[in-house]
């Protein structure tokens, strides 16, 4: 979600851009207007080589010519390039012609690099790609320029032209060449071929999916970090007498009923749709193509907002066998998607199948679980093995007041890895919702964290059925003592995942008084020798630091461990608790992730505020704009 | 699919029927039949205890009362007691209260059997129920009867309340006390007493699964064979602010943007849905509510229709766990869900994750590999492991030269099971798509059924992973000899599949010539003696059965195989080529599934038609009227 400006207004993204052929109008680009496309993608190239249409763009500009005010963007004839071999046109003339013609976004004319091209023809496409973009981008003059990503589904050159494009003066990163894939449902690579091509764009500056304008993969490709997608595939589909849906592509003839409140479906029956003479049939289906392409969108950008679209792509990605081969090849970029993991998201975590334990955010929980935790001293360790639920709620109030009757320490067999209970009310354990039922692979995981969990064990594991003699005996076994402070193990293991090994041990030095709700029994407050050290969020059970915690953690931790450092321009308004935007940032920790806790300092260290970043190192330190830390409380000096 | 006729006009099936409340309406019936509603339903309950409702009702009848002329059916009271412990009425009051009130479809008093009742008490319930059933049916008087199949989780008790009612004269078999179920997200449980049920009901009645009104649960219901629904749900949920959805429900105050095309929120965006006042937003979304449901029966009813329900449930089950577990109970109840499932289906069989392999079809094709293949004599036996894909298309043309010249067999190892070469253009085979990658459950399934596959062979087992190389070297070790005919091998074998072990030989005996598509080189037409007796459809790679053929199958088949035997009135009609309707079968071969080739006979066993079976025997013998048999030929006498 993100706003993106040009001289005809800003677009939203993510956002679709429907191709407008200049030649062969489907639907006007005014009715596109009004069905809400702040933008729309035209071809210069068919432009160009038609002489009116030609001599009408360079008098009056391409906004007059489509009879369209809001934002144009043209192809340079390198799809052309890919249908038909070759286009008589070379990058300067294009670029020029462009911008002489009014665009707002012009693109530069990149070599389609096709997907069974190898490497050696794949690098010398690359080299000319980037040598025309840097050409385009000496002779662009207002117009904006779109320098496409090419390497066919090599992703060494996918990156290395990515990493090249990023410090080019480009202002839309177009991933080119990826039509062949979609159209061959190929939907795997194309998960590589957008990975790889993040990797090395620098965040900023939008991402577009050239060519994408099919509903069914919206949702993956948002997922993935593409802003901007255009589709042709809306009229093509519609000369076609095809429909587009999230879930495939329907053939009106062989459709049974018609189930689409889309204005164009809307007053229609399956019959009356078929019925329909060729042109409005094609102008109808046209227009739902392009009506469901932008609700499916809406769709995937409310789930992103919701905290949901891992869940909404899994659902998606079952609407064909090559999606799904999509789906699992995330599973190989779990560590460059936790980069972008929020700490929590808004949503519960719902299992949808195997593929959903390799989310980021499961990752991290594993990850964490093993780099941050530390056992409590208790003698007593208990395992329950339960594949099913991650936390049995029904035993956790038991095994609580069992662990202080017993002086034991629980501990429950996940999916997730091993959960102690210290760690049962944070994200994405008590959050989560897992079938009754089992699969392998489920099992599987869960068997392997647990054989990596017991290699470093302190426990004389005893792995414990749930049944009801069970935790009596336990505490029988215990004999009484009360050694064990759940509350007090819970904020320092808590504060140790989310903060950093050995957080717990500095917020936790002096008397520690913990405020607990009354209705709830939770921990509210956690207080330091008097100080407001941390506050306990119900609903990711996660902290929010105070500056008092801050300070402990800043001394504990050397810079830039949990800090967003500013210039001295932003300081004031940070001390009086105004918000840090991405501009004034200098620095940041590497590690924080979206929706973290930070500490707001300037070049020398001082605390200036307590918040919650938005956005990643990378983002803050390259975004010209925008909200990097959302300011909770400003420290006066 | 189906009409079902009452004395306010007919409903279509799969059908829902929002409930109306009399005291608190919050869309007026009116307005529900403007929407398409053909049906409601009302709390006569409620009403008799009005005394200004029951006035009312009793004198101008529950159409003028309600001001709605289509469909009317009433409860009893029996939610009722659900809800409040005990309602003061009996049985014989409410069910002539019903008939006076003038509803289309009265209800029993039934006893809600609450899902935490033990066996002793529900089976007491139960039995109240059916005699209550009886007093009812004995007084019903012209009012279409609604009996209602009680049992709680009781798997037998359901089984035996559904058969008990099927001998009493109802017209509507309701599934009750599943609100709890439903409200609990115990869907895995919702989904063993629906398959009860069925499993005791006679076919020709319409199933309503009472109080069922999300969406969520719609196409998983009538892939169970659900016919009507209920809901309440719509109003209640949008009281409380919720909305429905498919993927389940939202809170309108937690949502973060607004992609329905539905009438209510056509003309809003998502801030001024949340903005309206209480009463305008609980007409919203009641509309809301009512529509998206709509639209998920119209979207189960085209799945249905176009073969694709099991992708469409595969999908929609992803929405919740609790969906999953329900998905995944299914596979308890593969034999029973074979015995509907038609021969082939018109959609392609898509992979969606490893329950895909527990549907109906996969099972049948395993079932009927060991029952009725057999293998041919070559010696060399061939089998590639290739668990990505059932068959591979890339290689099927090679193979099939090279075991020509080199007289050997192939068999491909398939997630469906062995899949020999000449069963490789049959359905669900090569109609299937899987993804390329694997899963743990996928994988153990192969492995099995070639582990009970190996059992039996008598192949030396040549595991032969695919390479250049080994096509050519098998084709060496055959030495040219060339006796293996693959397509003969072919129509022996699908005849087997298709008609049952043995049909092979009884429809190959004599000369043989094979009439192949000059384009595809595919099987067309099979003659045998200068007899037309199969040709093979291209879609699904079964035999259309032609009179010759049905004779071979005659002579080697006892009746009833094959075989719906008709009665004298009809025999003339489907001599001249017209269909088997369902009052004029006698019998029917217990083991024929939809789609298959049938054929009709009169009770001396003389051939009357060749054609298809629309239903099963059960659904043939019970229903009153409908195609039983869509003749294609008739055979004069």
């Amino acid at each position: 979600m993100a706003r993106f400006e040009t001289r005809h207004g800003a677009l939203e993204t993510p956002c679709l851009l429907p191709v407008v052929n200049p030649r062969l109008i489907t639907i006007p680009p005014r009715e596109l207007k009004e069905m809400g496309f702040q933008a729309l993608i035209t071809n210069s190239y068919i432009i160009r080589n038609d002489p009116v249409l030609k001599e009408r763009a360079l008098r009056e500009g391409l906004h007059s010519l489509l009879g369209f005010d809001g934002v144009i963007m043209t192809d340079s004839g390198t799809f052309q390039s890919h249908m038909y071999g070759e286009v008589e046109v070379d990058n300067e003339d294009i670029v020029a012609f462009q911008r002489d013609a009014g665009t707002d976004i012009g693109t530069v004319l990149d070599i389609f690099t096709e997907p069974e091209w190898g490497r050696e023809r794949t690098a010398e496409a690359v080299r000319v790609t980037l040598e025309r973009t840097e050409q385009a981008a000496a002779i662009k003059g207002e117009m904006m320029l779109a320098g496409v990503v090419q390497g066919s589904v090599h992703r060494d050159l996918r990156l290395e032209c990515a990493r090249s494009l990023s410090s080019l003066p480009v202002d839309v990163f177009p991933i080119g060449g990826v039509v062949p894939l979609m159209e061959g449902y190929r939907f795997a690579d194309l998960v590589e071929v957008i990975v790889a091509s993040k990797m090395g764009l620098t965040p900023e500056r939008p991402v577009h999916l050239f060519g994408a304008g099919h509903p069914m993969i919206f949702s993956l490709a948002v997922l993935l970090g593409c802003d901007m997608f255009d589709s042709a595939s809306y009229a093509k589909f519609a000369r076609d007498g095809r429909m587009m849906f999230p879930e495939g592509t329907f053939h009106l003839k062989d459709m049974k009923g018609l189930d689409c409140d889309c204005p164009a479906c809307r007053q229609h029956t399956i019959e009356s749709l078929q019925q329909l003479p060729e042109q409005e049939r094609t102008r109808a289906l046209a227009l739902h193509n392009l009506h469901v392409s932008q609700r499916e969108i809406d769709r995937a950008k409310r789930a992103l907002l919701e905290g949901s679209l891992w869940e909404l792509v899994e659902q998606r990605c079952r609407a064909h066998p090559a999606l799904l081969d999509a789906l699992r090849a995330l599973a190989r970029h779990k560590k460059f998607l936790e980069r972008y993991e929020p700490l929590s998201r808004e949503g519960a975590f719902f299992y949808t199948g195997p593929e959903s334990l390799d989310r980021p955010s499961a990752f991290r929980y594993e990850k964490r679980y093993f780099e941050r935790y530390s056992k409590p001293p208790q003698q007593l360790g208990v395992v329950f093995p339960d594949a099913e639920r991650p936390y049995s709620r029904v035993y956790a109030k038991e095994m609580r007041e069992i662990s202080q009757r017993a002086d034991a320490h629980f501990l429950v067999i996940s999916p997730f890895g091993p959960v102690p209970m210290e760690l049962d009310e944070a994200y994405p354990i008590a959050q989560s919702v897992f079938p009754r039922s089992r699969d392998r692979d489920t099992e599987e995981r869960t068997r392997e964290l647990m054989e990596r969990f017991s290699h470093g064990h302190e426990y004389g594991v005893a792995m414990l059925y749930e049944d009801e003699g069970t935790l009596e005996m336990i505490a029988a076994l215990g004999g009484g003592r009360n050694t064990f402070d759940l509350d007090l193990a819970r904020v320092k293991a808590v504060a140790d995942y989310q903060f950093g090994k050995g957080a717990g041990a500095l917020l936790l030095d002096g008397k520690v008084d913990l405020v607990k709700s009354k209705n709830t029994d939770k921990i509210r407050n956690v207080l330091v020798d008097g100080e407001h050290v941390l506050s306990m969020r119900a609903p990711d059970g996660f902290f929010s630091l105070r500056p008092p915690g801050a300070r402990r953690l800043m001394q504990g931790f050397p810079s830039p461990k949990l800090r967003v450092m500013v210039d001295e321009d932003s300081e004031p308004f940070n001390r009086e608790g105004k918000n840090v935007f991405c501009q004034f940032v200098k620095d940041c920790d590497p590690e924080v992730v979206p929706m973290d806790e930070v500490i707001v300092v300037n070049e020398k260290d001082d605390m200036l505020a307590i918040g919650r970043a938005l956005m990643i190192r990378e983002e803050m330190l390259a975004f010209k704009k925008g909200l990097a830390v959302r300011v909770r409380e400003g420290v006066k000096a």
